[in-house]
C-alpha cells in the first residue's frame, strides 16, 4: 500500500516544525506579556454548535463526522432510496471539526461563564479545518492563533490588540501596515445614501477596489444601484480617504468616528508603533461583513505580496446565539501559515537552529557504556541535550549521523579515554579536537 | 440554543491548561535532552491509511469524516435502499481522525524517507480520537506524547526510553515501577508447550492475572486448552516470576533473554534509576499483543491506583505495511490525561502558578494612559507581563479582577503620581504598598 495524505493536509518534518514553533513562540510570548491566558477547546464540536454561524458557504465547508455504530439503523430503506445528501447529513452526522476558533470560544465562554472573570482575555493556538479548495498557501487543516477580549466595550482593548500586532511583527522582523476601519462609519455612509438594503453588495465591492479597480467595481454595483448613487458613494469614500478620520461626517457614523479617534490617539508621542510598522485608517477595509460590528483590523506585510497575515475586529453580542446576551468581544487572529510563507520568502529562518542534541557520544561497544551513561546523565541534569549513537556502526556512519542532524559536538570514549578519565571532543563546525576530563564536561557545555 | 460538547470531549480552562502545560513541558524537555526531534502529522488521515491496523475493534472506534459536497451522487437510489451502514461507509467517507500517533508516524517515515536520517528519533505530542465508550479517565479526544526510534535494532534504544521514563516521572515527582517483558520470551514458552495456536488467548489471560486472579484465568483458558497444559503453563510462569531473567529456558526464548539481560545490565552500579522508581522484569506483562514483537514496557504509579500511565515496546517491520520493509521501531507513549489525574490525586499542582499578568495597572481614565502605555511597553520589553484594566470601573471592581486572576502586583497612576513621576505599587499577596519611580519599574520586576 502506497501511503498518501488527504488533499490540503501536511506533515511537518523536524525542520519545518522548528521554524513553525519559532513563530508560535514569538506570538505566544507577546500574548502572555499582555496578560492573556491560554485555553483549549476540543477539535470536535456538536454540528449544531457550528452550523448557521459562517454563512451558507461556510456551512458547506465544515467537515462533518459520521456517527459511530450503525448510523443507518433509524432510517427506513424506502426513505433512503429517495434521499439526497443534504437531507441525509443531519441524520447520520452529529459532530464536526471546528471551522474557526471564535465560535468554539463563544461556546466556551457561555458554558464556563461561572468559572471565568470578565473581562476575559484569552488566547488559543490550535488547528482548524475547512473543506476549501486547496491551493498555494491555503490548506484544509491549518493553525490559527487567536487572541480575544470578551466582556469589555472599551476601545483600549483595540489599542492593546494593535500593540500586540506591532510587537509580534517587530519581533518577527516583518514590516507591516496595520489597517483599521470601523463598521459603524461604513454603516453611516450607507445610511446617508439610502443604501442600507445593499449593505453586503457595497461592502464586498469596496473590499475588491484594490484588486479589480474602481471601474470594474462600479460595473458590478450597477446591477443593483443607480449610477448617480454609485458616483456619490465613491466621491464620499474618496473624500474620506483623502481627508482622514476628521472628514467623516458626524451625522450617522459618529460612534465609529469617536472610537477611531480614541484608538489612533493612543499611538502618538512616546507611544508610536515600532519603526518599521505603520498604523493606517483605511475606509475601504470591509472584511468580515457578516460578524464585525465595530472596529475592523487587517494586517499586511509591506515587502511581500501575501494578502492579510492577521486580522480581526469587534463583534457585539458574540455569545448571544448561545444564550448569553450583550457580551461584546474583540479579537484578532494570526495566520501562522502565511506568516511562515512570508518569513520563508524573506529568507528569515537562518537563525532558527535545529539540532537534535548538542552532544553525540560515539558508540564503541559494551565496555564504555557505563561511563557514557554516567556522563550523559550529568549533562542532561544540566539541560545539555545529548545522545549515544545506538549501534556499533563504523565511525564514518556515526559521524555522518551527527553531521546530518546538525549535532555540533561529538565525544569519543574508547579504551584509552576510559583509562585516563578523559574524553575526546570534536567540534563539528570548527573541525577542531580537544581532550577533556569527564568531570569537566558539564562545565564545558552548560553555558550556551 | 443551549450550547453543549460532544460526549467524551472537554474544554480546558486557563487553570487546567496551565497544569497540563506543566506536564507537557516536563515530558518535552526530557525528550529534547535525549536528542529527539518534534514532528507533527495532520489530524485527518486517509481512511485506508488507518483501517486494518488496530484490529476489528479498533476499526470500529475510528471516527470517519463524511466526504464533502454531494457525497451520494455516485450511488443509485435503488442501491441505497438495500444498503447497510458497513457497506455505505467506504462509499461516503474517505478520511478519518487519527486513532493513535504510531501508524501516522509509520506513514510519515515512509513518505518522508528521503528527507530523514536513520536512526530517526522523533517525538510527537498531539491529540488522537477514539469512539470509545466515555468513562472516568477515558475520553474520545485525548493527547498522546509519543517518543520513538526507528531504524535501529540496538536495545540501547530501549535503555534510552527507560531512562526517559525514569527522568520524566522523577521530575513530575510520581514514584513509578517500570515493568519490562519480551515478546520472544513469551513466544518461547508458548512454543515449548505447543500453544502457538492459542497465542492471543494465552496473552490476554496472562494480562488479566492481576485483575481477576489465577483461578478465573485458568477457567477462561479451559475452553481452549487442556488442564494439564494450563498447569504446565502457570508452573513455568511462576518459576520465571520467582527466578528472574536467569530462569528463562534458553531453547526458544533466547534472543529475548539476551536482550533483557542487556537492558537490565545497563541499570547497575552508578547508573541506577532515580531513588523512587523501580525497574522490574515482569513475565506476566503481555500488552499490545497485536503489534509488539520484542521488548514490552509498561509503567504504573506506585502510590495511586490508575492502571498504566505510560507504555510501549518494539515492533519489527513497523513501516512494512506502507512498503518500506525491515525497519524496526521502538517507542513509548505517555498518557497525559492519566498523569494529570495522578498528579491531581497527589495534590501535586500546588506549585503550578497561573496568573495572567504580573502587574495590573489601574484605569483612572484618559489623562494617565500615555504614561501607563509607556511604562507597560518598557516592562514588556523586559518580558514582564502586564495589562491595563480596560474600563474606567470602580476601584473595587478593578482590584477584584486582579485578585481573581491572581495578578500579584497592582500599580496606580493618578494625577498626583503623574506629577511626581512615581507610581503607587500594591503587593496583592502581602497587602503592602510602596511608592516607586516610573524609571525604576523595570528594575523592580525584571528579576523574578
Amino acid at each position: 500500500m502506497k501511503p498518501s495524505l488527504p488533499k490540503g493536509t501536511r506533515d511537518f518534518t523536524p525542520e519545518v516544525f522548528a521554524k513553525r514553533k519559532y513563530i508560535f513562540n514569538v506570538i505566544e510570548n507577546v500574548f502572555k506579556n499582555h496578560g492573556y491566558k491560554a485555553i483549549e477547546t476540543p477539535a470536535v464540536e456538536n454540528l449544531k454548535t457550528l452550523t448557521g454561524k459562517y454563512g451558507e458557504e461556510g456551512d458547506r465547508l465544515i467537515f462533518k463526522i459520521l456517527n459511530s455504530g450503525d448510523y443507518l439503523n433509524k432510517i427506513e430503506g424506502s426513505e433512503l432510496s429517495s434521499i439526497d445528501s443534504k437531507k441525509l447529513t443531519p441524520k447520520i452526522s452529529e459532530k464536526a471539526l471546528r471551522y474557526d476558533l471564535t465560535i468554539p470560544f463563544a461556546r466556551f465562554v457561555v458554558m464556563n461563564r461561572n468559572e471565568i472573570t470578565f473581562p476575559f482575555k484569552r488566547y488559543q493556538i490550535q488547528p482548524v479545518w475547512r473543506a476549501d479548495r486547496p491551493q498555494k498557501g491555503r490548506y484544509r487543516e491549518f493553525y490559527q492563533c487567536d487572541v480575544d477580549v470578551i466582556g469589555s466595550n472599551s476601545v483600549l482593548n483595540e489599542v492593546d490588540l494593535i500593540q500586540i500586532i506591532d510587537e509580534v511583527f517587530a519581533e518577527l522582523k516583518i514590516p507591516v501596515s496595520i489597517h483599521v476601519n470601523h463598521r459603524k462609519v461604513l454603516d453611516g455612509i450607507l445610511a446617508e445614501l439610502n443604501l442600507k438594503d445593499n449593505t453586503n453588495a457595497v461592502l464586498i465591492a469596496l473590499d475588491k477596489l484594490d484588486k479589480i479597480g474602481l471601474e470594474k467595481v462600479k460595473e458590478e454595483l450597477s446591477d443593483r444601484i443607480d449610477s448617480n448613487t454609485i458616483g456619490l458613494l465613491f466621491d464620499k469614500i474618496g473624500a474620506i480617504e483623502n481627508g482622514g478620520i476628521d472628514s467623516i461626517s458626524a451625522e450617522k457614523g459618529n460612534q465609529g468616528k469617536e472610537e477611531l479617534n480614541k484608538i489612533f490617539g493612543q499611538f502618538k508621542g512616546d507611544n508610536k508603533l515600532s519603526k518599521n510598522n505603520d498604523l493606517l485608517f483605511d475606509i475601504k477595509l470591509a472584511r468580515g461583513l457578516d460578524y464585525y460590528t465595530g472596529t475592523i483590523i487587517e494586517v499586511k506585510a509591506k515587502d511581500v505580496e501575501m494578502g492579510s497575515i492577521c486580522g480581526g475586529g469587534r463583534y457585539d453580542d458574540l455569545t448571544g446565539v448561545f444564550g448569553l446576551k450583550d457580551v461584546s468581544g474583540v479579537g484578532v487572529s494570526f495566520g501562522a501559515d502565511r506568516i511562515y510563507d512570508v518569513l520563508s520568502s524573506m529568507d528569515s529562518f537562518k537563525d532558527v537552529k535545529l539540532y537534535s542534541s548538542k552532544v553525540m557520544f560515539v558508540n564503541f561497544g559494551e565496555a564504555t557504556l557505563a561511563q557514557i551513561n554516567k556522563c550523559m546523565s550529568e549533562l542532561r541534569k544540566n539541560d545539555v541535550s545529548c545522545e549515544l549513537y545506538p549501534d556499533e556502526a563504523k565511525m564514518k556512519k556515526q559521524f555522518s549521523y551527527a553531521n546530518t542532524n546538525n549535532i555540533p559536538y561529538v565525544i569519543s570514549v574508547g579504551d584509552e579515554e576510559l583509562k585516563s578519565s578523559k574524553a575526546k571532543l570534536k567540534d563539528m563546525n570548527e573541525g577542531t579536537e580537544e581532550t577533556i576530563a569527564f568531570d569537566d564536561l558539564v562545565k564545558r557545555f552548560s553555558n550556551g
